[in-house]
């Protein structure tokens, strides 16, 4: 038998309550040993609950008693959540965690720790919930280089941009609705903004490169831009707008990194990855293209992915599973103006705008949407560095032409 | 240093070579061990070879060599490979291998072998090429029972059908340009019949279920069949045609398993699976769908993740990989004919055959293709066992209706 404990019972920590009870026999014979939840940590009483003699409100409990080997950390946060997770490490006890938010701040000095302790710090539900893709990048990719990773991390934003695009909503009804489903948050800007995006392609950038990548370091931009606007513009120009996370390697050995909304085209497969679905797709010198898509939250998706690191982890006492990246770096991520990107443009037009335009980066690809408003002109900037793109870009505004948007042209 | 030997120098084989070497450091690091090629098996001479002095025609000395810890069986086919890969793991080898004909026919056997003498037998290429499932279905998918696999499983009948789709091609037409590109063998059959596919889901089905599948007791259906008639209906339905391999478990722990071509809707993700590439779905009660995507062969996706299997093994030579399932037996598969199934049927009409279909099956749903020849008549069966539909098809042919074709709907 070996004893866990649980820390948080909120969605996530009452489903891996949840499965490990339901799957108990299975669950046993995989991992070769009894599983027993012996502490849930909360602050709250769940009086009536099955596993009501289980609760603690005291870390202390469980940091102390040495017959809990591993703990699940499904708190959320940061605070108090990095405390609680480094004193278990520090004492002897392996930790799983879908915590992302404690994994993109602080994964290289928890892995350090764990390393140090010869123990297993396993986070496979911090990216894409229940899509198994932290193990895949890390074994099956062994053997190869990665040359990039472009991801639709966030079920959110993803719902309310597929919303947009089929049935022709406005961004701000479409967040009513995606609240009112469950799929957004009273407070949404965690996701709208990109954040939850962000830490997920740090989670995967320093796995797959081995050296931490953190979030303030990530030029991040959400979708509140978005409009039917470029919804209709992009359906022109035969795609989908889509928030990515990307990451690639620079031949210099630095990481090229950014969360933005793109132009996905249809020949994409992550052009059908809609509603709350996740899709990450995984660029290998030898595989070539590898995309695993799912429901990338949820109760049940995401608690099975913490017990299945959970078992993984009672089989791996002995040989401890290789997780590990370096510290990071200032240097170590490029200046995304840097990036040499192409660029969808919406502009309020003057009489001699086309003209400006042609003049500031050659001939250049127009759209033309069926319920463009008066002046509204919108063109393809080719491909080019980014700073060069706003540059030229804040000259075509000095000559009077109002920029409504620019969204990146994604090659993915 | 872990020596290691290659057995079999044909497409895969030397890709492993290829790859271990060109990524020699980076496996280095990720195995914490060197990887040596000691020996490569083959009956062929390679003069000029930068290996040329690894290569050797005797199996035995292999075997006997106790330096070898590690042997790569990429030779295919089942003999000799099974009785070498038979004695390596008698002799304290652990095997990795691509060989899905081996693992299809030989799992149980090996696994159990490898299992007493402590040893590992890897198999992640044998299936689904460069992408990542085996290792996701038994390790990530632990805290799940899978409800079901579904898959398009091999990329020349995937590419022969997008063709056909795509730009209207026959079949015939399609395989010749198939061959011509390298994507079909001179001897096309264990593709287009489906075999290779029935081999692929045998080993996904034995390892979701813990019990092993064998290709005879799988009904396998190949695409020889399927014409552009077929394939327009298919679109007038809504989807394409898809070679599916695909497995469910019974209420009563049997499972219901078949390779054949279905109708596809586009709402499935499998619909957009096209060229070479595969797509495997496994749906699982707590992860909802789970689709995994790439390309399903060739030679550096293959080798790469034959690669990974031989870092994995170095890395838990204590620690025993869990690959395990159990033998089959006669009554385990049901008999696909009480599977219950949705049926697009084509018919050559009499006068009376409308009527005639309507007595047998009720009201039913017409298809209407624009170029349908005299008489073509094409209908959508509901869904009721497949046995009760081909007694009524029967039926129908007795009253002189031609049965131009029977394809199955896939509830994807």
């Amino acid at each position: 038998m070996v004893e866990i404990a649980v820390m948080g019972y909120g969605t996530v920590g009452s489903g891996v309550v949840e499965v490990l009870a339901r799957h108990a026999d299975s669950i046993a014979k995989r991992a070769k040993e009894q599983i027993g939840i012996k502490y849930i940590l909360d602050l709250r009483d769940f009086p009536g609950s099955p596993f009501e003699d289980r609760f603690t409100k005291s870390f202390e409990t469980i940091l102390g008693d040495p017959e809990v080997r591993i703990v699940v950390e499904v708190m959320g946060g940061l605070h108090p959540a990095y405390d609680y997770v480094k004193k278990c490490l520090e004492n002897g006890k392996s930790v799983v965690t879908s915590n992302k938010e404690l994994v993109a701040a602080k994964g290289a000095e928890l892995l350090k720790i764990a390393q140090k302790n010869n123990l297993n710090f396993l986070f496979e539900a911090s990216v894409g919930g229940g899509i198994p893709i932290i193990r895949p990048i890390s074994q099956c990719l062994a053997a190869n280089e990665v040359v990039g990773i472009a991801g639709i991390l966030n079920g959110t934003t993803n719902f309310i941009l597929t919303k947009m695009i089929r049935e022709k909503k406005g961004f701000d009804e479409t967040l009513a609705l995606a609240q009112k489903l469950g799929y957004a948050e009273r407070d949404p800007s965690a996701d709208i903004k990109g954040y939850d995006a962000c830490r997920k392609i740090c989670i995967l950038a320093s796995l797959a490169y081995g050296k931490h990548v953190y979030p303030e370091q990530v030029h991040t931009e959400g979708i509140t831009n978005i409009t039917l606007r470029d919804v209709e513009y992009a359906a022109v120009w035969g795609g989908v707008v889509k928030l990515i996370g990307m990451v690639k390697r620079t031949p210099d050995k630095k990481v090229q990194i950014i969360v933005c909304p793109m132009f996905v085209s249809h020949e994409s497969q992550l052009a059908t990855v809609d509603d709350v679905f996740n899709g990450i797709m995984v660029r290998g010198d030898s595989t070539g293209d590898v995309v695993f898509y799912g429901k990338g939250a949820g109760k049940l998706p995401t608690a099975s992915a913490v017990v299945a690191d959970v078992i993984d982890c009672v089989k791996h006492f002995k040989a401890r599973k290789y997780l590990y990246w370096d510290d990071g770096s200032p240097d170590y991520v490029e200046d995304y103006r840097e990036n040499e990107v192409g660029m969808f443009v919406c502009v309020k037009a003057k009489a001699d705008t086309e003209e400006r335009v042609e003049q500031l980066f050659g001939k250049v690809d127009y759209l033309i949407r069926r319920d463009a408003e008066p002046g509204e002109m919108a063109f393809l900037v080719p491909v080019m560095k980014e700073k060069v793109i706003s540059e030229k870009l804040a000259r075509l505004s000095e000559t009077g032409a109002e920029i409504l948007n620019t969204i990146r042209i994604g090659d993915l």
